[in-house]
């Protein structure tokens, strides 16, 4: 996302277009209200006002303060950097590292507690899960990367199904976050290595070849 | 829970106690209810009233609708059998197609859906959140003995850290129950053949040894 320069003023006339002024002031308003009051207080109105927003122009791009959590989540993911390829071992204890710590909060924004509430109500919200299915997706691109380069020199079997893997491989730590139990940073190691035990003697490779 | 003959009418008049008969007719009209209309438009009210139980009386015992779905899904678990000790993949693949089951709702009551509102509430209701991890203790005495019975036959290390192994072993099925993906009977199998790699090959190990 780039700074803008728009004006107050012209982002509440911003019509039939997101416009990324008003996402950023939107986001900005909701991480401060998020800091101020937490999140069960926060009110679309109160968004609204604090970004000089228009309140019909924040329900038309966000249908409830979740949308806008889940907005903050992957702006927040933007902030993660690739590992370096060193090793699978090496790079995945920095990846749950990082991610562990936006979770925790270690930018400011407590990201863990804004993807627990998306994911409590998007029991009642398709229109929410069917966004954070989405956002799974692209968060493991990253992941993804990971993988497919340990592939490439060799650290995991050339059958490995990524997709399988990477569920495999965030699950404990998702768990962890749900039950409100992040691991300290000397654990990461020991559930990275307790992962690559399963990725490398498993069985998550394709189902089945397709010839 | 045995059955019971009491009347409707001795179960309203319970007092301080907490009465059996109620918890069972509090749970029935919970069930019956959550077939009828769904979680979200089940209220206390509803629930005291089909239960022919006083409101004050449901409101003692459990302090909001989610503290009754979790009573719910301990009395289901009760109908869990514990798996032959034939192996621990036979055992584990065993326990997770119960547990699936369970939350899927093969036995009539959708446990899956209880579980995943549970923890959405318990984000806000701090006594839920306490109940939930006691509830989490409980339910693995099952497990643990799995893996303790493995340990014992020389299939798992015997340094195994039995807390971790176990919360490595729910994760996966826990993560794919909360992102609407339960596994497939044939994907079980898979799942623990993973898990089982970690197990075995990985660190989930004591930190130390006590000497």
């Amino acid at each position: 996302m780039t700074p803008t320069t728009a004006s107050p003023e012209s982002r509440t006339s911003v019509g039939a277009r997101r416009s990324e002024a008003t996402e950023v002031a939107v986001l900005e308003a909701f991480a401060a209200l998020l800091a101020e009051v937490g999140y069960a207080a926060i009110t679309m109105e109160a968004v609204a006002k604090r970004a000089r927003a228009g309140k019909a122009t924040v329900y038309r791009w966000w249908p409830g303060k979740a949308h806008i959590a889940l907005s903050l989540i992957s702006q927040a993911k933007l902030e993660l950097t690739a590992p370096q390829g060193a090793s699978l071992r090496e790079d995945l204890i920095d990846y749950m590292t990082r991610v562990v710590g936006l979770w925790r909060g270690d930018s400011g924004l407590p990201v863990g507690v804004l993807v627990r509430h998306c994911y409590a109500e998007a029991w009642s919200d398709p229109a929410l899960a069917a966004a954070l299915q989405a956002e799974r997706r692209e968060r493991w691109t990253m992941l993804n990367d990971i993988l497919q380069a340990a592939m490439e020199r060799g650290e995991l079997p050339q059958e490995t199904d990524l997709a399988r893997a990477k569920d495999f491989a965030m699950s404990w730590p998702f768990y962890l976050l749900m039950t409100d139990r992040l691991p300290a940073p000397e654990e990461i190691a020991r559930m990275v290595d307790d992962t690559l035990g399963g990725l490398r003697a498993g069985s998550s490779r394709r189902p089945s070849p397709d010839i």
